[in-house]
């Protein structure tokens, strides 16, 4: 038995998130099932993954892991796999890994991008890949508010403010490594790295960071939003459509690969930073 | 009566091209049926476009018009036209023109982009919006092949070699102005500005250029090409997947607003000098 490590994209609006659940499509069965088809021999494969994402929400950096059976050169694996995927998911890489190594509970971090596009109408071509905000023509968010109110989020902190009422985490209580800003206007870009997240958790900081940027609240709402843990202080839920799982880190001895930020069309500047 | 004019994006892969046909979903349909339901008295619309861009073919800045029986401010034909669309097509701008104005034949100019990306895998979330081309890991085309071979296009010439049977142009002349490559690993976007088009004509551009760029054949391969008027001599059509109307050129006086070019996510450079 060798345990192998993946590098996979997706774009989620076909699928109900990752987790398999009974008739529904979901990213971990198309997976499954496009391994176990390579191998041929019949047998059900299981898949682990770094980030059980969300229905519609996408992946530029997913890792997984699953035990084979049988023997193929890293490249055979990729090419084989990706024989049997709908366009919308890819193996970018795979590597045999020690049995030490789990996708989901050797991570030490993830990190999301949302992308959001703002203004007066929306972008037939982005649809569903970034998320929206109509903004009158001329008008523009206060970058500056938002980017002070996203440093109350870093550190260590109960983030029961930003939970969903399904979340199942054992603890609300997530250490946040980074919350950044890109203004690059029509588009603004929220980056989010953390030991873990809890369910809704970025698309929560994200609704509430464009709260304040749209100056509907001051930045140090967002201080008194994260004291009170409570899900019903902070703003609603935004759209899964711009949410990109896009790395999660290893401890080193893994030798896990970087993930293929490159092939996106994200601006260069901001993939280079993440 | 008061000739309208329309600037619109779309996103062209749920449809079969820009012209009407029955029992096929088409660009021109949806915006006819999102016009007539705006106006709501039960008159069918008839619009009339710059490019009758084909399956699966994108727009950032087509633009139409239409002769209104009613009065409205622009900016409520946008919003009021835009409640009645799908999400993958959108009004960005509406205003007033003379009689004089045609969408069609008042063009001077239309402008394509087409984009792609190369690699050893696929992105699937930019499945459909670009182009692929597989290329192993470590490999990259000859850019400045392509782009020696693209200059024998500029000028007025028979683009025969580039037009397709079912092509329904009077003529197979016309005046190609500009034919640049750039390059942006892993990503290569074509800019092609002409008069008009032939029917295939940019993607079989494409086509004839990366069999260059791969080294298949040296660039003065692609002056034969077009001297010998034989589309028999030029590679096969690439996919629509990554081709765009970017832009549509009118006279001065008509005052035509410029395309919204910023809201679809390609890089900034290339949309400022397109």
């Amino acid at each position: 038995m060798t345990r192998i490590a993946l590098g996979v994209q997706y774009d989620g609006r076909a699928y109900c998130g990752w987790q398999v659940q009974p008739n529904q499509p979901t990213v971990q069965a198309t997976l499954e099932s496009a391994i176990s088809q390579f191998i041929g021999d019949g047998q059900a494969v299981r898949v682990t993954a770094a980030g059980r994402t969300d229905t519609g929400v996408h992946a530029l950096g997913q890792v997984l892991h699953f035990d084979a059976q049988v023997e193929r050169e890293d490249w055979s694996w990729v090419r084989g796999i990706n024989t049997f995927l709908p366009p919308d998911v890819v193996v970018n890489w795979a590597k045999p890994v020690s049995d030490a190594f789990d996708a989901r509970f050797s991570a030490q971090e993830r990190t999301y991008i949302y992308a959001l596009l703002a203004g007066p109408t929306r972008s037939p071509v982005l649809h569903q890949r970034y998320g929206y905000q109509m903004l009158p023509a001329g008008q523009w968010f206060d970058i500056k508010e938002m980017q002070t109110a996203a440093q109350y989020l870093v550190g260590e902190h109960d983030f029961s403010s930003f939970r969903a009422s399904e979340c199942q985490s054992k603890t609300p209580v997530k250490h946040l490594y980074e919350c950044a800003i890109w203004d690059q206007q029509p588009f603004v870009y929220f980056k989010v790295r953390a030991n873990a997240f809890l369910h809704h958790m970025v698309r929560n900081i994200v609704g509430s960071l464009l709260h304040i940027g749209q100056g509907r609240q001051p930045s140090d709402w967002m201080s008194k939003v994260l004291a009170g843990r409570n899900r019903d202080l902070a703003a609603p839920t935004f759209a899964p459509d711009g949410l990109y799982l896009v790395r999660v880190a290893y401890p080193d001895e893994f030798a896990i690969p970087a993930p293929h930020l490159h092939n996106a069309g994200f601006p260069k500047e901001l993939m280079l930073q993440s």
